[in-house]
């Protein structure tokens, strides 16, 4: 038992448990929770529970989402012929931000990595024919992450529905917006080259 | 609405509310949280609720505990006669790993901070002096923290208790253990010569 008597150390042991949180920060998470008011503890415990039992993935286009149907694929303002494939619901909530993209996306929650023993069968991936089989769809747009994983699930994806007669497009590598030529990586310098575009 | 739904957007919420949990971090707990079973996130909520209600102040020292005694005031191995002030339950965790101190010790739950609107009333300084009433002690020792709020405080209970003829030593301040005297700041240096003792 902790100096600290059982229940703070339990709950300094489950805040231990959370990614990115070391002891020091579980002591402080723990001591700030029993410091507030009740109401506050109580109202984070009900949205974890809330959270987790109310979640479940978009029938639809497989992202995380309170309902059936996620708010994105139930906007018919949206155009469902653009689809872009995104690894993870935080990678199109970044798109989302950008407020550029009307299509709709699909998540396959992960990305192909032997090395983790991620196969093809652990990804949305059948989930996205069967929904290319129901409704047509003129593009695929690949935003999976720019790595050797994401570049090994776009390529799987692509030669999986280039057959079906889609157009399957990758999103550009190059260098970023505001960023620094000095620091960018060989790799970034020469797919920047490789993709320039003549100036309007 | 945030594009996660409203239930994952208000775990993100609860989350960003905790102490040193940003924008970045809250979501990535979000995430753990949702993709982890049902029994960790329960085991979370419960610890939760659970510290919240059944932590309460020692009778005693009033640091906090599960019981009206604390673990260290109910241990009649330890010497009631030698009591220890610290600022916080957390600087009294800190002295129990040394395994070096076998009295009990007092929680004033902060330090005085004008600045901060803390005056000795705030802190948990009456009930020091009824549990002296009650139960002499030969010694307190002042260990709240070396800066200024801290001496302030250990200033002030120490003129409070010498009238009551028990003795009050503070913790000596100097040089860390394992420290490299060239980044020890001047304050403490001196601090350390001032404290010098005879090699034995």
């Amino acid at each position: 038992m902790s100096v600290y008597g059982e229940s703070i150390g339990k709950l300094i042991e489950e805040f231990a448990k959370l990614p990115g949180i070391g002891g020091k920060s579980a002591q402080r998470l723990a001591f700030y929770i029993i410091t507030q008011k009740a109401e506050r503890a109580e109202a984070l415990a009900a949205a974890i529970l809330n959270a987790k039992h109310s979640v479940r993935y978009c029938s639809v286009c497989c992202t995380l989402s309170d309902s059936d149907i996620c708010a994105v694929c139930a906007d018919y303002k949206r155009n469902p012929r653009q689809i872009m494939i995104v690894e993870d619901p935080r990678d199109m909530a970044a798109y989302e931000r950008t407020n550029g993209f009307n299509g709709l996306y699909h998540v396959l929650h992960g990305a192909i990595s032997p090395m983790n023993g991620i196969g093809p069968n652990e990804l949305k991936i059948k989930e996205l024919l069967n929904r290319l089989k129901q409704t047509p769809a003129d593009e695929i747009i690949l935003a999976t992450n720019p790595n050797v994983e994401g570049e090994a699930t776009a390529m799987y994806v692509s030669r999986l529905i280039k057959p079906l007669g889609i157009k399957v497009t990758r999103i550009a590598h190059g260098v970023p917006v505001g960023g620094d030529l000095e620091f960018v990586d060989e790799m970034t310098l020469s797919r920047a080259l490789e993709g320039r575009r003549e100036m309007d």
